[in-house]
């Protein structure tokens, strides 16, 4: 075990929550039981008025920050979370929990179906990012936490931050949404798509029901391949590979990875099997591409028209996944209803995967908005 | 059977070359026998001056123009070949063949080994832009052309336009590379890499063994659509398709086809395995990652010191697969050597596609261009 580092939050366990009752989904199911994996950091004021929710993107879990015992890996946001860091775990109670859907301790289609003591598979209910908030709002409740100061995510993260602050307006007093956008574009959607036929064409993936046999790895690896190439950018991947050969000497002549930045993906995809369940890709990706702020009330942005949130709302250069112009389109829509919103667009060349990287800028832009919303509530 | 259009070449058939000899391959081994499938239109005048080869991309074939026999799909470029078009058949003698590795009549993959009587799968030599270019000179040499009025071709093709231009300076007057680069950045090559992963991890691929069984089909059709998203633009989807559903109603809450996009990408998917060889998808793509100007002289942009073509170079606006930065250092270095270059950057929301589409910009563009050289050589 190596040495922690003073500013972090140091050992860490994950902790479980199930839902007492139910929950009434998007599709119209009800669904449960549901359980939920969750951490938390630094430690609940008497007036329950300094927390913090974090939402994670799509292969992210409730480890955000410090270390399992016995590992050597740090949580996902290590580098943002922690004391005296701009998630300030000296001031705050920071909060994370893993998304409905996936399969990190929270209940998603690897779970076990009490009703057939077998894994759900396909059987588990497509959800959406609406529902994956309401069971989080399940597990604030159980703190009596009255209102959250901050919600902070990005990516699909970001869109549960945006998510909860239209859907419980009076319960986040600020939102933060990273590296996001109000609903995906078409060209996202159909990454996502591609993806999920990668994971289906595995003969593996057999519907779904591969729980007691060989799990469609070779299909979700060239899912989360497609994925990676997304949240890296063409400068990023220019300067961090540009043509270079894996071998020195020239081309192999045959199908091996002959360049660098194929060994890569090759390495990403066989990693990511390891750790992630292949459902849970389909039943996330699904949830980021039903999501649309707009479909709240039918009614374009007047969904930000029930928000009474202040928003920070952050883009990043390179980014085309969710570019700089979905945030502003997002900024527009806020404006148009008197929303205090402040965006900032950081220059990064490493595409959606900047808001996970560390980055001056981004710190003090969080850590000084954080410091005003603790301010404002007064705590 | 349609009404043949007054400016269309009409009937058209594909004719068949056998080299005389084996080929001497850039990975050293001497392969044979090939053959080549070809297409002519108009008529060779008597000093053989009025001849342009056109270089198709990874999925084409030699039939650019009019009709094949009891079919109504024109050949793909029949918008610009034809009599009174840009490469106007009235006067010129226009040339294709399938490449070398393809699957449609010229030897590749998925051709009869005579050696063994069954097809070579990964047997095949991995051949480059280079050998498909040395095989595509041996062709022109048999009509006793001396030298080419024009070489034109976008995206693959347009690689096999640069390779042309520098490998036989002599025999080329001008080349038209669109949509093209003198190499691909690592964003190309993991694309192509991760549609080849998609193709591989099939299981019906069997290390390219699969012709008297099933095919890898699902792989193939993954690869596809991944290719498709990278010819598209985000801004050409969003006005195609947006986030259109297929029904009407409400999401499907299943793994089905809710959104356009996403039926869209599974049709082309299913469409492209009905006509085209799995390996000889790996073959292409492979020859196009290999491919790199700079590598036929081992020198940076030197290579155009060899050339003596006039060349037009095109890109388009919203093409992200080979941005106009990539023709904008083409042109540099060919400017570097005194090369008389004219370069356009045409206006087009359709992606790297756009040079396939009907575009008024680029058939004045084409059309002077090639008109300039014909009155150059004055045949």
């Amino acid at each position: 075990m190596k040495n922690i580092e003073n500013n972090s939050v140091g050992i860490v366990e994950t902790k479980s929550f199930t839902l007492p009752d139910a929950l009434t989904l998007e599709n119209g199911e009800t669904f449960g039981p549901i359980t939920l994996a969750y951490e938390t950091y630094g430690s609940l004021n008497t007036n329950k008025s300094n927390a913090i929710l974090i939402c994670h993107a799509l292969s992210g879990d409730a480890h955000v920050a410090g270390y399992h015992i016995g590992s050597d890996k740090p949580g996902w946001w290590e580098i943002m979370v922690g004391p005296g860091k701009s998630l300030d775990t000296d001031k705050y109670f920071i909060i994370c929990t893993n998304i409905l859907g996936s399969c990190v301790g929270t209940t998603g289609p690897s779970s076990m179906d009490p009703a057939s003591k077998t894994p759900y598979g396909l059987r588990f209910p497509v959800v959406t990012i609406g529902d994956m908030v309401k069971a989080q709002k399940v597990l604030v409740d159980s703190f009596e936490i009255k209102k959250l100061m901050t919600v902070i995510g990005g990516s699909i993260g970001g869109m549960q931050v945006l998510e909860w602050s239209i859907r419980y307006p009076e319960m986040v007093h600020s939102a933060i949404p990273l590296a996001t956008a109000q609903r995906h574009s078409a060209l996202a959607i159909a990454f996502n798509e591609v993806a999920r036929q990668s994971i289906m064409a595995d003969p593996n993936w057999s519907e779904g029901n591969y729980y007691s046999g060989n799990k469609p790895n070779l299909g979700l690896a060239v899912a989360r391949m497609i994925g990676h190439i997304t949240y890296l950018s063409d400068e990023g991947m220019r300067n961090k590979f540009g043509r270079r050969l894996q071998n020195k000497g020239d081309f192999s002549f045959n199908f091996e990875a002959d360049f660098q930045v194929e060994s890569y993906l090759r390495h990403q995809g066989t990693k990511f099997v390891e750790r992630f369940d292949a459902n849970s890709f389909l039943y996330i990706t699904k949830a980021a591409d039903y999501f649309d702020l707009t479909r709240l009330l039918n009614d374009g942005d007047a969904a930000f028209s029930k928000s009474k949130a202040k928003y920070l709302v952050v883009s990043f250069t390179s980014d085309w996944l969710y570019p700089t112009r979905k945030s502003r389109a997002m900024v527009k829509a806020m404006k148009k209803h008197n929303i205090d919103v402040s965006f900032c667009e950081i220059e990064a060349q490493w595409g959606h995967d900047a808001f996970l990287l560390p980055n001056q800028r981004l710190d003090e832009l969080l850590g000084g908005f954080i410091e005003r919303m603790a301010k404002e509530i007064n705590f």
